[in-house]
């Protein structure tokens, strides 16, 4: 067993050797709100926005983008389990702003190991490389405030997102800890009805 | 302002004010690892499998599953970002298991407002639907185990993730907070080299 499924496993244990009465949450959330955001390991939205185990559903990927998988759960998230506000939050410092379709696709192509950056993208590695990477829309960030507008205008203007949705736009920033919104995305995303 | 909006800013601004040194955190994750689990609102991913900020990546959507994005994300969290062990994590009591494709097809086109669950799904929402949601798979999952399974085997075989990563499968069990292995999962997504 490797270290980290050791330390996951025994988190896990003392979690729930203190489980309470978390056991008895209903399914939908209780605050009714979905949040959408980074996967980047330096965020905690449950931390960050607040959140107690069973308050709101919490909806990740790299750089927190509109995918469609993203609004599939959106939509799954209010049509059954009734959430009435949405948040799309990105981050400074996001690691989607360092690279292109192309820049990532290249370096897949010459291996499928970790790649090396110190400025630009190097690739030292050995094992063979595919070019399947250039069928993915890597969904990459060049302006961060362009892409929160970007990924509200996409949510909003979806034929199954309800008008009355207020969808808010923030960036989280990793130096402070702080949100801060970005007015053009929570316009884009006001409410209609 | 939303009293949602409100409280979400009020707990921000708290969280921020106690930053400590976190906003020196590398982007790398700095335990090396990746999480892709459900958007539930019940599971906390920091607090069951004890990350502190910084440490992995989290993905979350409806059921956890592997869709194409989520795999986008597990790409480039170990192609840029050097994750090296991936855990897939399905919980008991999924909202995914409630619902076919078919039925959500058929609530939204009824209707865009939240349906009613007793057993089974009603809509009595007056906003008008629409038919979008027929294009939409919604990855709904019949059986927990095999959905881990089919998951872990989905990664597994895409030709952009490398042998040598090991993908762990287990469900979360929402009643008592602890996570327990899927065998067959984790055996399927044994590295190989």
């Amino acid at each position: 067993m490797s270290e980290i499924l050791k330390e996951v496993l025994n988190a896990n244990e003392q979690y729930a050797s203190d489980f309470g009465d978390k056991g008895r949450l209903p399914l939908p959330p209780a605050r009714r709100f979905a949040i959408l955001t980074c996967m980047d390991a330096r965020l905690d939205p449950a931390k960050f926005a607040g959140l107690a185990e069973g308050d709101a559903h919490v909806i990740r990927n790299a750089g927190g983008r509109a995918s469609d998988d993203a609004i599939r759960s959106l939509v799954i998230s209010y049509k059954l389990l009734g959430t009435k506000e949405w948040f799309v939050i990105h981050h400074t410092d996001c690691g989607m702003e360092l690279f292109t379709n192309e820049i990532i696709a290249d370096l897949l192509e010459k291996s499928l190991d970790t790649a090396v950056y110190d400025g630009e993208w190097k690739d030292v590695g050995t094992t063979p490389g595919s070019s399947e990477g250039r069928k993915i829309d890597f969904l990459t960030i060049r302006n961060l405030a362009e892409s929160v507008v970007e990924d509200v205008r996409k949510i909003r203007s979806h034929p199954l997102v309800p008008p009355y949705i207020p969808i808010y736009g923030y960036i989280y920033d990793v130096k402070t800890g702080r949100l801060a919104e970005v007015p053009q995305a929570t316009e884009a995303g006001r409410a209609s009805a």
